[in-house]
């Protein structure tokens, strides 16, 4: 009887799960890579709606695990915020990053993060890329017939950073590992 | 056969679990209101250690899941936190908040919300109390044998300062209640 063949573990495909992280909206989007190969699996928004703060930080907690439930992905990236001009911006958005890296930890999945200078490095080639190159890069490498809404777009390219990380294509483009993160050389 | 004696709602035990959250520490306290009556029931602070931001902010959540597990709350008062000089400082604090909030809204419990302000306003009666007022003023109220430590000492008081909305008490120190928040007349 044959034995069945492993491929080599790098070769399995990897479903990742990019997270743009906002209180009012926050983008989500799936790929699988397997070697140089990106496969667009699902990406969309999820709105928190007018609540309170709480039932708006609910939302988005169910929000994510649905998607987990749904699209089974291995491994997530969330992309950094901006430090905003508004403290009290900031301590919002930072709440709603607090609820979404929540909801992944606790669908057992490791959390990655990056900055948007990495994710535009990784996707665009070039860390000063306007938002719209982001969009149209994540349309090209991931064969999409029209253009992402503009969060998902960001979660997708956070994906895709990702899977560039994971097999070692950020090495390439003036990136170095450091403490389990990716930083400019 | 005699029917069973019910109390009026008003006058049935609510037990309440204050949170002071903080990402390095975060301080819990849970109380027993009934009437004017209140009881200390437990409290001490969650430690989220060294890992990353990810790690740290799961041991938070799997902290306050074992609280409630444990102490069966049925209802919750967070801080709200103060806005930091740094905003690095305040986007950190807000990711704490969110992961606390998170385990709240995931084991079921209504979350209210109170400024540091109305905290004081409600256990020394002074808004602008100092953080050892405060700590003693707990020990009093909950006729404890030693002062608690800070953290644990700040969810406390959170926690009796959402008794004293729940029974009516800060309607009589300058508040009022506006869309569910009780705020300064």
């Amino acid at each position: 009887m044959a034995l069945p063949v492993r491929l080599p573990a790098l070769e399995l495909p990897i479903r990742i799960l990019g997270i743009d992280p906002g209180l009012r909206t926050t983008g989500f989007g799936v790929i699988e890579a397997q070697g140089q190969t990106r496969l667009y699996v699902a990406s969309g928004c999820i709105r928190s709606g007018e609540g309170s703060l709480p039932e708006r930080l609910h939302v988005l907690l169910k929000g994510i695990r649905e998607v987990c439930e749904q699209y089974q992905p291995q491994q997530s990236a969330v992309e950094q915020v901006f430090v905003n001009v508004n403290p009290q911006s900031t301590l919002l958005l930072g709440q709603a990053r607090g609820a979404a890296i929540s909801a992944l930890v606790l669908a057992g999945l490791p959390v990655a993060e990056y900055t948007a200078l990495q994710v535009k490095q990784a996707v665009v080639g070039n860390g000063h890329a306007a938002k719209e190159q982001v969009s149209h890069m994540v349309q090209r490498l991931l064969n999409l017939n029209g253009v992402p809404q503009s969060d998902a777009a960001d979660a997708l390219a956070c994906a895709l950073a990702h899977a560039n990380h994971a097999t070692g294509g950020l090495a390439n483009i003036g990136m170095k590992s450091r403490r389990g993160r990716w930083v400019s050389i």
